[in-house]
Order: C-alpha cells, then sequence, then structure tokens
C-alpha cells in the first residue's frame, strides 16, 4: 500500500483527488489538510462522501507528512507550494503538485505569467510536466511532478500529434477555450454568484492567460525538430466561462501550409499513430448521430480526453476539438495517473469510471 | 458468473442497466436487445461507452435470450413486458422488471391507472415489488421482480418509517415531487425540445399520475396494523418537471394529530432505526453548511436516497425530503441491488459510486 | 410627472425598479442611493443599462430626497426601512417599501417572525399591503405602501378566490414554492457560488418561512366570514431553490369537504368571477399543448401572475398552481402598480412588457 | 400605419417578429400564417401573449397577404420564399425576407452553399443584405431585403469597422461563434431533446457553414479597397452549441501585420467612429465588474449588439467579441430595424427594449 496524503484538501480538485484515491486499491490515504476545515469531517464540507468517508481535516504539519505519507498531492493555490516543497522533498517525500508552481521550466516565464520571483526556481530540473501520455518514462522515476493546467493539458492533447509530425503553422495557433466555472475554485466571489454566473458566456481571460506560457513551453518540446528548425511556437488562448460546471472544450484552429498535402485519412493517421493505445485519450470520428465530435458532456466525470478534428481547405485550417473534465482528466484524474505511473501500476487503476449518458 | 441480458437496452433505463452491469465483477452481460438500433454498437448511441464496451444491440429472440440468460432485464415501455414475460418465465429465466407492469398486484387498480386488461395477471402473485430495502427477503427467492417506479420509491422512501410506526395521518398525504427531463425518457417530443424545456419548472402532472396507485399499495402494505385499523392510505401525488436532467427531490407533506407526542429526536430515532443499517439510504442531518436537507444535486450519479426531514408544529406537520437520481436509485439502481440479493452476493456490488461535487 | 427616487437602487428588487420607471411615460426618476456604489453609474452594476441610462448612484440624504420626490421605493434590506420611514413621511413623501417591515400589521407577529421588537409600529395603522389586486381601494389613499413579499404575492393570488368564497379548509394549506436564485439578492455567499447554486433543487426553508406570517394575515382578512366563523387560517409553507434565476411557482395543496359540490366549472367560475378584469392575472386553462398549467419560464421579464389549477377527487384536494418572476410581479412590478394606482393612472402604464418565448 | 403581415409565423423568429410588431405604434399586423395552425390563436403556441393578443393563424394565400398588407415579412425556411417573392413583388408587396434566400448575390456561390440551383436568381440584384447600420440608403429604397443570418450579424459587427480601415489580415480570419438551442428553430429533432441537448458544448458546424458565404460577401463589399487590392476575404467560420436557449458570442481571432502600429486607442478610435451613432451597437469598455467584454447575457431580449475587443501584441492578435440576442439583433429586431427605415419612421421606434439583469 502507498501511504498518500492530499494537501489543502478542501478546494475543488483537492477534493476530487480524495475522493479518487479513496477508491484507489493500493492506496492508503490517512492525510489530508484544510486551514479552513481543520477538525470537520470530509463529508461535511463535500456531501456526497457522506456515509462512504470518516476522514477528516487537519492541520498542515510538515512533520506529520512525512510519517505519514510516501507522496504527498498539493492542492494548494498557486504560488503557495514553492514554499514548503523544498522541505517536503527533503524528508524523502515524493510530491504531486497540482498548482502551477513547477510546471514552467524557465523562471523569466514564471515570473512574465505569475508577476513574482519563484521561490524555489532551483526544483525546476527535477519538476516533471504531468501530463501522463507525454512524460511517461520521465514521471516514472520523478520526485517532484507538476501537473498540467486544465487548459493546457486540454489543448497540448488536442496539438501534440500535429506538432510532432511537423505539418502545422505554429506561428499562428489559436485556442479558443470554454470551461464550466468549478475551474474558478470553491471560494465564492461576486462574478461566480449563480444569478451573475448563469446562463452566461463570458470571454473571461482572451489574452495573456497563464496557460499560455505552459502551453508554447510543452509543444516547442514535442515540435518536429526538422520542420521547424528555427521557429518558436506561438498560441493565442482565449478562455470563455459557459454555462456549465464542468467540462472544457477547447476548440483549436490551425493552419497549414497549402502545399501539404493533407487529407481526413492522413489525419486519422497521425492521431491514431500517437493515441491509438492510449487508455484515456479517444478519437473521436463518427459519422452519424449527435456527438459526432467531441463534448464535455460526454466526458464529464471521466478521466478521458476525446479529440476530433474537421478540415477545412476553404483556408487550410484544421479545426480541432479536445473535451474533458476540467477537474479530472485537467487535474486530479491526471495526477492519479502520474501515481500509478510513478508506482509502477497499471496506469488505469481508480480511473476507468466511464461516466454518465445522459446527464 | 451470472448471465445476463437487457432487453430494450437503448431508453435510458436500460443502458443505465448496461453501465452497471459492465462494471460488475459476478456478471457476465452477454445479450442486449433494441429494436430500433440492432447491429449498431452501444457506444454508437450512448457515446460515454466509447473505447470502453463492444457490445452491439441485437434483436429480440426469446429462444436466444433463454439460451444466453439466466436472469433478463426489461427496459420496455409499460404494457409491453407483460406480452413476453410469461414465455421467458416458461423458459426458466428469471425477470427484472423495470417496466410498471407487474407492480400493481390488483388488475382493477391496474385497469383503473393504465387504461387496459393487464395481459398476464395470473402473474401478479409471483411478483415481488422491487425496492430491496422493503422486500429483501422475498426477493431473494423471487423469479419476477417489478422494479418500483422513480417517484415511488423516493416517496416510500420518504414515509415508510413513519407509516410503519404509526405515528402520522395516512389520508392526507401530501407528495410534491420534482424530476428532470431524463424521466421522460429518451424519445424526443415536443415538450422535450431544448428551447421549450429548458428553464422550466413545469406542472406536468398535478393528478392522476400512475405512481399513485403503487405508493399507495406499498405503504398500505407496510401501516402499522395497530395504529390504522380502518384506514386506506391516500396519497396527493403531483409531479414538476424541472430544469435538470437528472434527479428526483419529493417533498412530502404531512399532517399528524396534535395529540401526539412527537419532537425531532423521536422522528430521528424511527428513521435511524429502519435505515441506519441500509447501504445506500441516508439520513441527513447537518446543523451547517449549505446541504442541510436532500438535494439531487447530491445523489446524481449514485444508488443513494437521501432522506431528511422537519417539524413544523405550526400546524402539526412534517415536511420529509426524499432525493435520489432517477435513472439509478430509481430504475437501474434498484434492479441492480435485486440482482445481488437474488444471487446472494453483497448487495452493494457495483453500486458503490459516491458521485460527484460539484456538478 | 411624478418625482420618484429609489433607496437602495443597487439591489435586484431595486435595481428593477428603475428599469420600470425609466419605461414610465408619467415618471421623472431623478434620485437612486446605494451606499456600496455611490458616484457611479448605475450602468456599470447593470449592464443591460448601457447606453440606456446616465443615472449615478448617491448617497441617502433625507433632505435631499425630500426635496426631489415625491414618491420614494425603497428597496433597502428587511429591517432598515422601519427606521428612516417616519422621517420621509413626516416630510411629506409617500413611501412604496419593497422590504418587509412594513407588511405585518402585528407587532407581536413581527417580532416573532423578524426576531426582533420593531421600530416604528405605530405605522402599521397607515401601511397598506401592496397587492393591487386586493388593496386597490386603499392604495389610493395611501402614504405608506409595503409591497407583498414574492412567494407571498404567488400563494395569495392562487388562494384568494376560493377563500374569499370559503370553499376550502383553511386549517390545512399546503404551499408548495419553487424558486430562482435571483430571490437571495445582489450579495454573494457560499451557498450561491455557481459550482454549488447550479443543478441544484435545494429545500432551503421548509418550516417558518416568515411569508407565512403575511400570507396568514391576508387570507385571514378575506376568508368568507359567513363560513369560516371561528376557525384561523393556516398555511405550511415551503420554499426550494431550483435551477432558474428567476421565477417563482407556488404549487398549493388544499383539501376541501367531501360535502362540498365542487367541480371544474364551479372553480373556474369563482376564478373568473375575481380576475376577468385583472390585466395582469391570467387564469390558465388549456386543454393541449405543453404549456396547460402555469410556468415561471412563460412569465419571466413580465408583471403577469399566471394561475391554473387541477381538482382531485380521489382525495378531495384541490391543486393550484401560481406562477410569476419574483422581481417583477412579485417586487417591483406591484410596487410600479401601486404607484399607478395611488396616482390615478392607467395601472398597466410601464408594466405590458409581455415577455418572450422561448427563453 | 403600415399594414404588415408575417408570413411563417410559427417559427421563432416569425414569433419575435409578430411581438415586436405587436407593439409597434406605427403597425397594424392584420395577417399571419402558418400551414401546421391554420384557425389556432396565435397565444396557444407562444403562451408568453395570452391575453395580449387575438391573432389566429391563417393559410397562406397570395391575394389575401397583397390585399391585406403593405408590406411582408416572410420567416420560412431556407429554399422557400425564392418559390414566392417574385409574385408577393408583383402584387406590388414589400418583402423583408428572414430566410437566407436572397441574402447571396451570386448564383454560384448560392449553390455551392446551398446544394441547389436559385429560383428567382433574377431578384438577387434589386435584394438588398438587412443589416441596418452598412446598408441603411440601400434598405430606405428597396422592396427586397434579404435580414442577415444571425451568426454573420454577429461577425460582421464585429469585423466591419477594422476592415473598412483596412487594419487586418483578411486572409486568415476565425470565427468562433457560441449559440443557444433556439437558433435550431422550433420543430423538435433528436439532437434537441432536453437530455441530449442540455449541458453541452457541442461544436456542431466546424466548417463550411452557409453563413461563411455571406460574411465574406459583405466583408468584400466593405474592405478598404486601398489596402487590399487584391485580397479575397476568407473566414474560417466555427459554430457551437452551447447550454443556453438565446444569444450567440462571436469570438473573432484576427491577426495584423505586426509593422502596423496599433494599439488599444486606435482601435477604440476605429469602433467609435464606425458605431459611436448607432442606436443599437454598444461598445463595450470597462475596466472594472464583472462584465467588461460582451456577453450575450446581457443583450438578451434586446436589439443591442454589443461589441469589444482584445489587442494581443504576444502573436500580433486581436480578439473582438460580439454578443447578440440571435432571435432579436439576429433575426427578428434587424427586420423590424429595416421596417423602420424603409418607412423613414424613427429607426428604434419599438426596438428599444433594454433587456433584464439578471437573468
Amino acid at each position: 500500500m502507498i501511504n498518500v496524503g492530499v494537501i489543502a484538501a478542501s478546494g475543488y480538485a483537492g477534493a476530487e483527488t480524495v475522493r479518487l484515491l479513496l477508491n484507489h486499491p493500493q492506496v492508503n490515504l490517512n492525510y489530508i489538510t484544510s486551514r479552513r476545515f481543520v477538525g470537520k469531517y470530509f463529508h461535511t464540507i463535500y456531501p456526497n462522501l457522506r456515509k462512504i468517508s470518516k476522514l477528516k481535516f487537519e492541520e498542515l504539519d510538515i512533520e506529520e507528512a512525512a510519517e505519514k505519507c510516501d507522496v504527498t498531492f498539493l492542492a494548494t493555490p498557486h504560488g503557495i507550494s514553492q514554499e514548503f516543497v523544498p522541505t517536503l522533498m527533503e524528508r524523502g517525500l515524493k510530491i504531486i503538485d497540482q498548482s502551477a508552481d513547477f510546471r514552467l521550466n524557465n523562471k523569466h516565464k514564471y515570473k512574465e505569467y505569475y508577476k513574482k520571483e519563484h521561490g524555489a526556481a532551483y526544483l525546476f530540473k527535477e519538476a516533471v510536466y504531468g501530463l501522463p501520455e507525454l512524460h511517461r518514462y520521465e514521471i516514472r522515476n520523478a520526485n517532484l511532478i507538476a501537473v498540467a493546467g486544465c487548459h493546457a493539458s486540454s489543448a497540448i492533447y488536442g496539438l501534440y500529434p500535429l506538432i510532432s509530425e511537423g505539418l502545422i503553422d505554429i506561428e499562428k495557433i489559436i485556442i479558443d477555450s470554454k470551461t464550466g466555472s468549478s475551474g474558478s475554485g470553491a471560494t465564492s466571489n461576486k462574478s461566480t454568484h449563480h444569478p451573475v454566473r448563469a446562463n452566461s458566456i463570458r470571454p473571461y481571460k482572451m489574452t495573456n492567460h497563464r496557460h499560455t506560457a505552459e502551453i508554447e513551453q510543452e509543444l516547442a518540446l514535442f515540435k518536429n525538430k526538422n520542420e521547424y528548425e528555427n521557429n518558436v511556437v506561438r498560441v493565442g488562448f482565449s478562455a470563455h466561462a459557459v454555462n456549465l460546471v464542468r467540462g472544457i472544450l477547447s476548440t483549436i484552429h490551425i493552419f497549414y501550409n497549402e502545399n501539404r498535402e493533407i487529407d481526413n485519412k492522413k489525419l486519422f493517421r497521425i492521431y491514431r499513430k500517437y493515441y491509438e493505445n492510449e487508455p484515456f485519450l479517444r478519437l473521436i470520428n463518427q459519422n452519424t448521430g449527435v456527438f459526432r465530435l467531441p463534448d464535455p458532456k460526454i466526458v464529464k466525470g471521466t478521466n478521458y480526453c476525446d479529440i476530433g478534428f474537421e478540415l477545412d481547405p476553404h483556408m487550410n485550417r484544421i479545426v480541432v476539438l479536445s473535451a474533458l473534465d476540467n477537474l479530472i482528466k485537467g487535474t486530479a484524474g491526471n495526477a492519479v495517473q502520474c501515481l500509478n505511473i510513478m508506482n509502477g501500476l497499471d496506469e488505469k487503476t481508480a480511473l476507468e469510471f466511464p461516466g454518465f449518458f445522459p446527464l
């Protein structure tokens, strides 16, 4: 059994991690913390766990964490985990950090996007970007995982095969992302007040979204070196708040050079090459019915990311669609998948829930 | 392994049964039928099962069913299963019928509410009402289970302890029920058109709802004979369509005789007496937080029914709240729970999914 | 022109009042106040008014109000208006108070339901309950109107004709009310956080709801004295938060004595007698189509209250349905209708907007 | 008074036209037709009009239309109006066609996008594209107006000033559009079934959307001839169905040449130049609060189109946001605005409703 703790377990990402781990046959979840809810039962805050869990929130204590846990999940807000990850690692704990603190491997980029100096940049070289399908081998031996951002995961899953094959213009990538309200976290504010937030399609972050940095970093890493020698990857990322609680759809508009011979068959072949054996990435290719392309409705509650595309010869465009549950495949699910990989377990353990239809 | 089939598996109740059975370790689901979708993969209609199931819909064939299955679930529309249940039973199959055909044990009541003569009323004496917590012992040896209606389940779970204890006026019970759109089935019509149905609180069946009959039948069966010697149970059942896909909330307004000494402690004691050891019935008793009383939001996707109450001495009223997922605890989940009981398995098998929060 | 002010115009009820008054041809709206938003344009808080209104929030100043206004609407939270209504009235202002402060005419009842001593109970005898259809004549000459509560309006419209005719049991009236999130006001809290509040049917106030008091007071006033000599009116009022922003549906379950000869025709005759000539009360009596009974979806954005019923001889029950927009017919619309009556204007002025379908 | 008829008034666009016209002081609406509902009251299908309108649907009869009407609105499905517009025009009627039949001015383009030969292409030269702000002068004298498509209106309003100024790359315009379910019309089908459609973000038409043709045609017409001599306008238009009934948000991603000196001030100056005096186009420029950019929530129920933008120097991108109500500014509202212009009336007549907040 792997002894596991979740720090800051009262937020949405932390709580989903708890829910998944409670159902994990090789995990002993024995330590969950929350500053606000010390001493309270987890199920009083997450009532879906009533009669299921008797876990209580504790105060964070590094010594206790080190004693009780082999692996610790961090679900702290951005900027916090860099403060105590060094100490936790010194005690020999493996860390799966769901915040953004260790996603970027460049302290200048970090400062550009997060507007402060990083407190533990020397750990960047140890941190592995926690997108299991792209970094499986590094994850296996990692001591510090930085779980990918939810929008970023969705975008990278959509783009990675095309960029690896060197097929597309990498300086003019548009990612138009739509997300539910759970992405803004468990703390209420005036923009999440139900009468305000309901029935919206609110363009909330059209430019300078922080996930831009991690998307560009990862895509640059995997871009086809032969095709793109001198080019930098540039994505125009824009995020909208839609009338849902869970789910992200990224609509990715890509241009290709008209001299390229691109057709549907070729695109399918490429995506299949990369994703066919991936347990949680599904290529959607249905000619009939209502759900011919990815829709977050279908993956809600699951660790699946659905990917599809359409070719638009009218303007040498490919539209790639990528749908996932922001709290699962976008955060907690990928975190648990990383845990499985790190521990040599079946990667699918505790993650096979198929979701509901209709919902 | 139990060999199982699902007839009419393309409707919402049938499909949920398929989803649950696919995850059941002691079940071999090897036969699903649908008239409309013969030859199609299940996952083309229920896209949440993509990459998970390779099942195909077949044409219903009694011989084949008899050969392949030990137990058959029927998810046919009301009025259909009575046509072939007799034949299926003659072939030795055990039946778990999710339609209303064998819920009532009185052919006159059947005709009154369903407006036609029943085609196999001689089987009424064999049929067991499929509400696991109330009929556990009969279910164990039953060959024909009539799974309880979704509204009826919700109402009966709320009322059963109070009526068993003889505490309340049983001639003036008001059940004000609110349900999502999935209850109207998988076939579209003008009232389920999204622009019409969305954002509604539509009072759709204020009187004469068919579930009235089964609620009254069951409550009469369990009423305290000492207290209610000559009384008939009468419920005023009214159903509303609310702005949700899944979930039922029944608000049950009950009157008690003012001479009765009733207080909160006594009511809790009673509910605990009946439900404390029930794995899927939860008594909600939270003094703080947002979810102090049952809300279908919390049980969506699960086999739980949450039950709570408030006492209103102002007019000698008890308000009982009962929340469940109409497609799971209201249909497919209870059906699988019956299967587990019939086969001597742990009743909770394949039914322990805790649901999501938020969703 | 009537010079009008709205105090506390930044809340939802106040803002709807502003919107309606801006479109009123006989009104000069020249004074709106808000503590939080002094100096800000109204349209920065209510962006639907962009390019339409140049009004700015001011600090409340009694002298200025007295100077600028003939009539003042108060949209303050409960418990506040009693502090300055006396002063405003001394300056000769007419008051239309949308809070609960002057709805009850009995200080003991006030204390029972609002848990404090009333600060200006001597004004109760001057206050007129602002439900235009029931108090038209008193409103005409009133100096202080206490606009009816939103749930209360809906309930009273449904019950008033039957009680006036002496037809029903007035000690066992059940009002099961469903409301959108706008009823909880413009200030966010943890229960209105979108991920928490969305997709709920939350039973939020099953007993002791404050509107109980005003409903009972009004119904007692209008009850048929011949039929109910010694009886007190008792309503069991329960309120649910449903998955909507606007709208209330009250489902009212009433019992009648089985010796009464009651049929549909008789009930229609009664409702027509009371409501036929009311411009904003509509009796819904449609045998076909989707919307056969009232649904808040249909009256959203309007000053209409739709009323319908079904007879349930099974248990001598009548189910009355009453639907309105909580912020309009439930508050701001009735307030403006009162203004019209007080000033001898066409009662419908500024209130005839028909709403949208679909929405 | 202008005598007006609405043909095919039972669909959503036709019905909104009826609602608007009923409130138009210079219009006498005396003829509405529907094949399916001949003889029925309009309010039995559109229950928001109960107690407000006594109009009945009639069978379409060209003679009667010609006799009763000066102007006829057509709300027929695409492909139908071309059959009888010629006859109606011969009788001297002015036509405001809300279908797509006369929007394109090129029969090859029509065939390419609508997959059939046009039946009355000789009328193309008479038809005026019914986007009031761009074609005010032609509309004044037109006999045949082809009201712009809803997505197209939204996109063109967003792009027109930038293209007129010659500021942007016109071969790489991405329009990512999000729309509610009312856009799919009043007839139910399996994709609009509430349990299927609710809670979706469904990419329903990623490429080859018919509005592409009209957007490109109009933008080419207004593009700055000095800047774009040889260029063709190419837009990559993609439409998503989101979890709403009404509203469109178009997120338009545009690239500009890095040598251009573009900043926020310049962009504001340009939009103001074109839209400052437009009564129904609002430039959204708010630095605080929740609604800093256009959101369809704010314009629902109104004839406003809200427009905003953000500059993204990171990749020489401008993101333009354009929000409108698809049934009003996207169809019926613009149609009525055209009627006003054609008849020399104040353009705003019957169109000034400000919408609701919250809703």
